[in-house]
């Protein structure tokens, strides 16, 4: 058998091997047929430029437009290209970065698979020691080295002050700790093997943090904490009257949410004993308010007509700037935002349910204070943002709860009797949003509430549903059902108030509404949906046949339905320990068409429409 | 006549009009043919980027490595060129950035004449509207006006963080405010007609800081102060000693030179009225050690053998990471320097005095307590640095003093009297550096001290110079002379002693062993010096006669003797206004060949014969 390519012989270093492939083939493939260990993040398509090789001994071809956009000029001038753009040359050497961690799939804490590639990578050199002949300066004598591997990077000021500090010890060799294009630390000795970084979810309510070992994917301690800015309102519309009031107020509700991620950032230090300068990165996700915030960018223009944000593009800084006490040079992401309502927590949402790249069509929810929807529909996606108010999360509800012992979560009205279940078995003394959503439901199976969601008066009760009329309790608002208890000493029961149940419709048709526009602006109906995604703290412990009863969601048969919890956090974890990822949430937010609600035509008849409960079958 | 050339016809914005020019001519030959303001800052060499073009209308050609040097990858992928280095095309059109202060030539404070083109710029822009159906951020708004002048630019944390607080008002249009390629604030409205930048010389004794107006070149306020590390020690050796004992003591002395300066801007700012978020830029020059502390790094490391330091590149870097109370996000520029101990502040000041540039051979010297001395040998450029001691600063002379009323400055010994000057006119208390050598130079010309430095004893001046034989007053140490005042009343006269000669001898004779170095190794004579020029505070004030009397320098006469003062701190000035001049000061230490001294195989002859004065004519 002839072989018709031509070979051609090229050599790779730092394995010094030479290697034979066919003509045409690019650098990348021909080092990868070879084993030689040549990194990639986006296989090939010219955009991660992850795999950028230095040529020698031949002519380096004339820069492309993916060589210019992830090469720097002097990593251009100094002949790096990337590997995937051109072909072997016949006698080059090639020179690929080495000490660069390797590249490879974990199961990281909850994640699944996940190609860990941090942006973080850290080199190990061995400078020529200096002599009264070569009195060279020792980042310059660092730099040489450092140029062969990774191509030439500025110092940070950090960088420069660690080098100094660690003086004649340069000699014992230095690792160098590059995030993106900047050299943000140096560490004595070979500390390619440690590394650290901090992925965060910042919720208006909740802020949660955790320390990733960037080498091996692991979750290495977890906190979480009530977001500072509380105490301004529980939510965005509340803290953004405050920012109203004057520049000063921005700050305090800046270094509110500071105060709490650096009281996280000192629980994580301790439980597990990483030094606060081997955080090398951060990455933020939330809503566009509380990224706002985050930076000290006042939001107030979010909360008016026409709804317009200051940024939405991805934000780098440092941790110093962003006055976080970690390595002060560690590099600052925060998740770009889609809108002014939909949030880097909704781009972190759908980068961890791989929206945008999976088949069919999805319906994703984040349930909170405010719902944001996202539908994709094949490769397009569309989103909107729904304020449904704080009746999820127990709030404004007659005997309402945050999610704690006591709570009731779940409902079932029996033939002859109602049972619930509360939060680690204790004694009822509250409701919950997920128990909420479950009574409404149970109420509106048997009848007791109507479709319009009106509770029946007991009169009617009676004639409907027997068992279960003494429950309910005539009062001048529209009446009570007792779920736990008895209506005969009514103040010690828990009971769900006709108003109660109309805090929920609110909640719920705000949704739903939102739901429907997406829908009807995609032209998909229930049939067309393969999946429904719950997101959001609330959202993973509603009864999926619940959403459905309740007309939360579409009918879509509760096996469709999918919690999938913090989907956020999830979403910064990804970007932290993966710039694939990372990649992929960046690119996100341009593919999405946002809806905004108040600018459809029929939205007072879509919202009335989408405040009733669906018949019961 | 028939004309040759074919013609090509353009169009540039934002003027809309059509030029014609000949086939082959650049873009910006032709603009600048046709009065077109495209601005040049390196008159088309391609390196200093000021004269990009957006292309369109055609496709832009292929960018070779200066374009590639000075644009960025998205600037290159939207199609801007640099004008400068292609040729006109037909039906192209060409938008160049408007806004940008024209580049103007004005005499600045003292500079003489330079060239005004700041590395801060600032644009005003007008942003649309935002809708409801048009609810894209703020800043992409902004960005979609500023990307059409400027290309694309990210901006600042800081400049967000204003343009958040800035609000409704960015419908009345914003002015950004950029440094070199970031964006480091926005103002309301338009404020291109104002701007400002500090320029500070960091000396080991005094810190000079000027307040520049960045839009006419003047001096708006000027400042100095003693280094608050002077309670550390008078000289570099010193400080670097107390760096030594550990990390906070480096830290201590970071603090102790910012508080000096940050004194200075306040200064500055009170008697301008200047806002300190309309300082956009700081430029420092300084010794090596003064450069590392202004970062936090430790500079110990240049004080032993091999005398190494951690860096010699310019550093760039915010206020807010050096801890300056002024815009947080403006621009810190640290000059390069050469080596250890020809620093920044020699950097300076060969930019202030053309050296590199300018015709001829010449010495340059800083005369201080340590000894910069730079020698141009036609293109050539060499240096080293000789420790000098404090006695040309009036220190361990045993009635030294500074240059304070008081002070005797100029000595001149007559036939029958010495007369002396003291600073002020006021009654002679001690004497200072200019005093010492002026003295000293006397001294030698009378023959009262032999050309190896001694003092005659009393009965040999009787023999040679029996007028000032009773001004001698014997001792066990070799003598001293009555300068002031009369020798019947020694305890109230100003004398100098033959230990002070000997401070003197060697001080000069260590600047005069470097000079020597530097001559014999360019291989140069006295004979091929055009001009000798004597820097730093100290140096001005030296008569040029006495420094070739004492033997300081070479013999060329006084008249070839030129003081320039400060010349560093003109050289951070030079730097501020004109990024002409910081490309050109950034481009000296790599063609400066720099000589250590102690490396030198006979050092310690050529200090002993530097030591002797010359025998007087």
């Amino acid at each position: 058998m002839i072989d018709l390519d031509p070979i051609v012989r090229s050599r790779f270093l730092p394995e010094d091997r030479e290697i034979a492939a066919s003509e045409g083939v690019t650098i990348l493939d021909a080092a990868q047929a070879n084993d030689i260990p040549v990194e990639t993040v986006c296989s090939g398509k010219g955009s991660c430029g992850t795999c950028r090789v230095l040529i020698r001994e031949t002519e380096p071809p004339l820069p492309n437009a993916h060589d210019r956009r992830r090469l720097s000029d002097q990593q251009l001038a100094h002949g790096w290209r990337l590997a995937c753009q051109h072909p072997v040359a016949e006698d080059a050497v090639y020179t690929h970065p080495v000490g660069v961690r390797a590249v490879r799939v974990v199961e990281s804490s909850g994640l699944g698979r996940i190609r860990l590639d941090p942006d973080v990578q850290k080199i190990y050199v061995k400078p020529a020691d200096p002599t009264l002949h070569d009195q060279s300066a020792d980042w310059s004598r660092i730099q040489d080295e450092l140029a062969a591997v990774a191509g030439d990077l500025d110092p940070s000021l950090e960088a420069l002050r660690r080098l100094a500090a660690i003086g004649e010890d340069i000699g014992q060799g230095i690792t160098v700790v590059i995030a993106g294009n900047r050299i943000v630390s140096v560490e004595p000795g070979d500390t390619t093997e440690r590394g650290f970084g901090l992925a965060f979810d910042i919720g208006t309510t909740t802020v949660v943090g955790a320390l990733m070992n960037l080498v091996t994917g692991e979750e290495v301690a977890v906190a979480s904490g009530l977001n500072g800015q509380h105490i301004y309102g529980g939510d965005v519309i509340s803290r953004m009257s405050v920012t109203m009031r004057g520049p000063e107020w921005v700050g305090r509700l800046t270094q509110a949410v500071r105060s709490t991620i650096g009281d996280i950032i000192e629980r994580c230090l301790d439980a597990s004993g990483v030094d606060r300068h081997e955080v090398y990165e951060l990455t933020f996700v939330g809503n566009t308010v509380m990224e706002h915030l985050l930076v000290g960018a006042d939001p107030s223009r979010i909360s008016y007509s026409p709804f317009v944000p200051t940024m939405v593009d991805p934000i780098t800084a440092t941790a110093a700037e962003v006055g976080l006490d970690v390595l002060p040079s560690a590099s600052v992401w925060v998740s770009p935002n889609v809108a002014s309502y939909v949030g880097g927590d909704i781009v972190g949402m759908m980068l961890s349910a791989n929206l945008g790249r999976r088949r069919g069509n999805v319906l994703a929810i984040d349930v909170g204070t405010n719902g944001e929807i996202v539908l994709q529909k094949g490769r397009e996606l569309f989103a909107t943002a729904a304020p449904a108010g704080p009746a999820f999360e127990g709030a404004e509800i007659s005997q309402g709860m945050r999610a704690a012992p006591g709570a009731i979560e779940r409902v079932r009205i029996e033939d002859d009797a109602i049972e619930v279940d509360a939060i680690d078995n204790a004694e009822p003394v509250g409701i919950c949003g997920s128990g909420l959503v479950d009574a409404v439901a149970e109420l509106v199976r048997t009848g007791l509430v109507t479709p319009s969601g009106r509770l029946l008066w007991q009169e009617e009760a009676e004639q409907a549903v027997p068992a279960h009329a003494d429950r309910i309790i005539p009062d001048k608002t529209g009446g009570a059902i007792v779920l736990y208890g008895s209506a005969d000493d009514p103040d010690s029961a828990i009971k769900l108030h006709a108003q109660d149940i109309r805090q929920l419709q609110l909640a719920k048709g705000s949704i739903r509404c939102g739901v429907n526009v997406l829908m009807h602006h995609a032209g998909l109906t229930a049939d067309d949906l393969d999946e429904v995604i719950l997101a959001g703290a609330f959202g993973s412990y509603i009864d999926p046949a619940g959403a459905i009863a309740i007309g939360l969601v579409p009918d879509v048969g509760p096996e469709a339905i999918r919690a999938v919890g913090n989907a956020a956090g999830h979403g910064a974890r990804m970007c932290l320990l993966s710039l694939t990822a990372r990649v992929r949430a960046m690119d996100l937010p341009a593919r999405v068409s946002y809806v905004e609600l108040s600018a459809v035509p029929d939205f007072q008849d879509e919202f009335a429409l989408a405040m009733g409960f669906p018949a019961p079958s």
